[in-house]
């Protein structure tokens, strides 16, 4: 029975990580709020025995084995910094921080500490994006050339807080989302990014100089060349994630989603079929494997060395759209 | 009845345009190409009573109004001028040269010798498009924000020639292709590209430095981003165009194409309905604008300055690649 301490009391612990942990066999003993009463409050709702209000506390109060961290992006450092410190494994929240160094400094300490490190990309974890990574691998669609990402949402009300006008906190669409883009690209295609461009859009619901929508194309080791359109604006947009090879084309439709839906279709010269998927909970699957990778058996879906990847390429995503010049993507690992 | 003499026993006359002029009223008279042989069996297979192998003979041979040019690229600006000096409205494929420059002059020549100077772009033409354009127009999708164009096909074999070898005569994807997503975006957004940013590929199907697929994002003067892909790479992957606005968006599938198919769904507050759709030949839509427009009635579809947009938006676009820095579009009218 793996113990967790939850670092921020968050609308995504609430939606979704919470309930994760729990059907996977976690044990949820503790959650931190800086704000007492949210804390409280917090606790009381999910049935959680204790809350705290300082990383100290739940840290160093009830034995705890693992920590999420879901707090903004700019406190995750000295978060996961002291959790590394205290022996916990540790699940963090994308991006990782809003820094490639400080990114670079959680890595290394959690290998220093020889703990479990993971970022919660948990499009890996699902059945659509592992179908369309095997069928790539079985050379299906003979060699991948070109891969398209439709992440374009409508910000649901209830999330248009500090995403959008708090850049100190990695606010903005591109460390939102196009993070899980390239994640999902390095996943589905087994490949690396290698150089971005990018435009950027204010429409107005974003403030502060953050952008709420971005499209751009990103280059890969291979020379396949991702577009990719992100956003909070529009509220009509389906997701899709489409890779076109050589030899056939894998389409799907409504995958760039927390829920486990969505439908992948392979086309080749043996026609069209869909491809047939088991859909399941995309975050228990993503907790079940860092509960694994604790008892030594296997890899998180995502390491904090996929997050330092996902975080180099959205903030090349970023810098190309301010420069207007293409930039190269380099984890520095 | 409009007298056509065409320069260039071409495919796309061949399989298209030949059709669309006898569809519509007209007459061919004559067929100019430089190789004899060529232009007699080509003149027989489609009953054109005449082939010459000069644009002189083409020009002063025959009474004829009006000339359809559609040899490489690198010839149209002295044929355009040729064709002008003698009188003849012309209609040329796209892109209209290789420069700008080149392309200005052939506007201005036609301008002063009071031709009509049409460009081929006959994505105009599509029932999907218009239907896209007026929903656009009627704010069924409120204010665009953001569209994507998806135009990667494979490029038959019976075409795999000068466009995969021959970068004088403005071979490559994108003067072939990017330049009709241009007009297309500029059509059904009735905007203007202000900014362009691409990567392109050479997987191995072009040679001799050109470009086999392409992938950017272009912006608008609204504020509009736009992405693209086009290709000749990829077998399995379909073609589309979408719209999407703060109110919703507009979804076309399989409307890249020569032919009138395809089909457009609006989703918004009011659900999701499939546009109806007055299928017709594109071409022949194309021909008979531009008789009207011969007889002062109405302008074709896609004038001269609307083939310098889409050449400007092309070159940008390829310099774009070429620098790895953002480029301006500005057709310099």
């Amino acid at each position: 029975m793996i113990r967790w301490g939850l670092i921020g009391a968050s609308t995504i612990a609430h939606e979704w990580v919470i309930g994760a942990i729990r059907a996977s066999g976690g044990e949820i003993v503790s959650v931190m709020s800086t704000n007492v009463e949210r804390g409280a409050k917090y606790a009381a709702d999910h049935g959680i025995p204790h809350s705290v209000n300082t990383l100290d506390a739940l840290l160093n109060g009830q034995p705890i084995d693992a920590v999420y961290i879901s707090t903004t992006n700019e406190l995750h450092k000295d978060q996961v910094l002291a959790s590394a410190k205290a022996g916990k494994h540790i699940l963090c929240e994308k991006p990782l921080a809003t820094s490639l160094a400080d990114a670079k400094v959680m890595v290394d300490a959690c290998k220093a500490a020889n703990v479990v490190f993971a970022t919660n990309h948990h499009l890996r974890n699902a059945a659509t994006h592992t179908a369309m990574r095997d069928a790539v691998a079985a050379g299906k669609i003979g060699k991948p050339l070109a891969a398209k990402v439709f992440h374009a949402v409508y910000l649901p009300p209830h999330l248009q807080g500090w995403r959008l006008d708090r850049p100190d906190a990695g606010g903005g669409v591109i460390l939102d989302i196009t993070v899980h883009d390239t994640d999902t690209l390095r996943y589905v295609l087994n490949d690396d990014p290698v150089e971005a461009i990018a435009s950027t859009q204010q429409s107005g619901l974003a403030k502060a100089g953050l952008a709420d929508a971005v499209m751009g194309v990103i280059r890969f080791k291979s020379g396949l060349i991702a577009m990719f359109h992100d956003g909070f604006t529009t509220k009509y947009s389906e997701t899709g994630f489409e890779v076109h090879g050589t030899e056939g084309s894998l389409v799907g439709r409504n995958v760039m989603s927390q829920r486990p839906v969505g439908v992948v279709n392979l086309r080749n010269a043996d026609g069209e079929t869909e491809l047939k998927l088991d859909h399941r909970n995309l975050y228990e699957t993503g907790i079940a494997k860092f509960h694994s990778a604790i008892a030594g058996d296997g890899k998180p879906a995502a390491s904090g060395e996929d997050g330092l990847w996902s975080l180099a390429a959205g903030l090349a995503v970023a810098k190309a759209a301010e420069t207007g010049t293409a930039q190269p993507i380099d984890p520095g690992l």
